[in-house]
C-alpha cells in the first residue's frame, strides 16, 4: 500500500535522534521540539529545481505544521515542502 | 443526481474509520479529528498537473473548511483541493 | 427591467428549501444556515473555464457576503462567484 | 469644471431611493445602509472587459469606502470600482 | 533645489479650502480631514496609462501617509500614487 | 573595507538635520522622528528604472526599519529602498 | 558530511562579536542582539542575480528566524537569504 502526497508536500519517516547524534548533527535542546530529522519516503507536485530532493535523502526539518499517520505499525508525517530546510549528504 | 463541484474543489464521500484500519492506515487519536479519509466521488475545475486525483481514489484529506450535504440519504462532503494531502494507492 | 452584476458576481434567485428535499439533496440543519440553493438568473464578467455555470443552472452557495435584493416582488440575491461551491444536474 | 477620477475609481451621482422603487427595485431596510444606487458620471482607468460600465449607467453599489464631494451643491461621490456590484438595463 | 520623488510617489502643493470653494468644489465637514486638494509639482516613477496626472494638475487626495515638509519657507508633501483620487479640469 | 547592501537595501550615510536647513529643507518638528536625510553611499540589488537613485545622491527616507552600524567610527544606515521617498537635486 | 540548505536558504558559521572589532565593523550595543555577523559556508536554491553571495562571505544578517544546528562540535545557523542585509568585502 502505497501513500502517494498531493501538491507541496512530501512523506517522510521521523529519524529518532539518537541514532543521528553518532554520526555528526546534534540539535541543540531549545531546537529540539522545533527541527527534527527524517528520511524521505515519497515525494508529491515538487520541482525539482525549486527543491532538489529525493527518496531516501536524510532531511532537517521545522515541524509545525506536518500531518501524521501510522502505516503498519510504523509511524509517517505528510509535510509541507517549504518545512524542509536542509538535506544532510554523508 | 448529479453533483459537479464549481472552482478548485472535489465531492468526496467519507470513508468510515474502522473499514480502513484492516487495510493499513490508522490515524492516532490526536490527529483524527483533524484529519479523515473518503472517496473522490466527481471534480471540480482541478488541475490534473498539480493535484492529480481521479475518481475512484482513496483520499487523506485535513477537514475543517468542507461543506456538508446528503443525497438520497448518504454523506457526501465538498472540499477545497488544497485540503487534499494524499491519495493512498494499494 | 434586468439586473446586470458587474465583475465576478452572479445574480441568483434563492430556492426555498422544501422544493429540493422532495428530489434529492437535503442539507443537514447544522450547514443549513451556512449553505443554501438557488437558481442562476444572470452572470457578470465569469470565465467559462473557470466557473462552468450558465442561466437556469441550479446551484449550492456558501452565503455570507450576498447582497440581497426584491425586483417587483421577487427575492434575488448577488453573489461572489467564488462562493459558488457546486451545481446540480438531474 | 469637470471631476476625472483616477485609478480604478467610478464618479457616481447618488440616486434618492424612492424614484426607485416606482420603477423597480426595492432594496429591503436591512441592507439599505449598506447598499445604494447611483449613475455613472465619469470613469476613471477602468478596463471595459473587466467593468462593462459607462457614462449613464444606473448602478448598484456597497458603500463604505466612498469619498463625499459637492459641487456646484450638487452630491457626488468618488467609489473603488469594485464596490460596483451591478448595472440596472431598462 | 528640486524634490524628486522616488517610487510611485507624487509631490504637491496643499491648496488652501477657501481658494477652492469660490471656483466649485466643497468638501463637505465630515470629510474634510480625509480628503484635501492639491496641485503636482514633481512626479516619481508613475505609469500615465494607470496615472493620467501631470505637473500643474489640480488634484484631490486622502490624506493619512503623506510625508510633510517645507522648502524655502512653502509647504509641501509627498503622497502615495494610490491616495490621488482625482483630478479638477478647468 | 566595503559593505554591499544585499537585495532591495541602500547603504547611506545620514546627514545631520542642521547642515540641511541652511541650504532649503526643513522638516517640521512633528515629522523629523519619522522622516530624516542622507547620502547613498552603496547600492545593493536595485532597479535603475524603479529606484532612480546613484551614489553620491541626498535622500529623503522614512526610518522605521533602517539597520545602524558603525564603521571606522563612523554611523551608517542599511535601509530598504522602499523607505526612500525623495532625492534631493541641487 | 555535508548540510545543503533547501529552499532560498544559506548555512552560515555565526562570527563571534569581538574578532570583527578588531578589523572594521563595530555594531552598536541597542542592534547587537538584533543583527549578527557571519561567515557563508553553503548556499540553498539561490539566485546569483538576487542574492549576490558565495561561500567564504562574511555576511550582515537580522536573525529572528534562523534555524541552530551543532556539526562535530561546530555551531551552525540556517538562515532565510532575506534576512541577509549585506556583504562585507575587504
Amino acid at each position: 500500500m502505497n501513500i502517494k502526497p498531493i501538491g507541496k508536500r512530501v512523506l517522510i519517516k521521523p529519524v529518532k535522534e539518537k541514532e543521528r547524534t553518532k554520526g555528526g548533527i546534534y540539535i541543540p535542546e531549545t531546537a529540539k521540539e522545533k527541527r527534527k530529522q527524517g528520511i524521505v519516503v515519497e515525494l508529491g507536485t515538487i520541482e525539482e529545481k525549486e527543491f532538489p530532493i529525493s527518496k531516501g535523502d536524510v532531511i532537517l526539518y521545522t515541524g509545525y505544521s506536518s500531518e501524521e499517520l501510522e502505516v503498519d505499525g510504523e509511524k509517517y508525517l505528510i509535510l509541507d515542502s517549504k518545512d524542509i530546510i536542509a538535506k544532510i549528504e554523508e
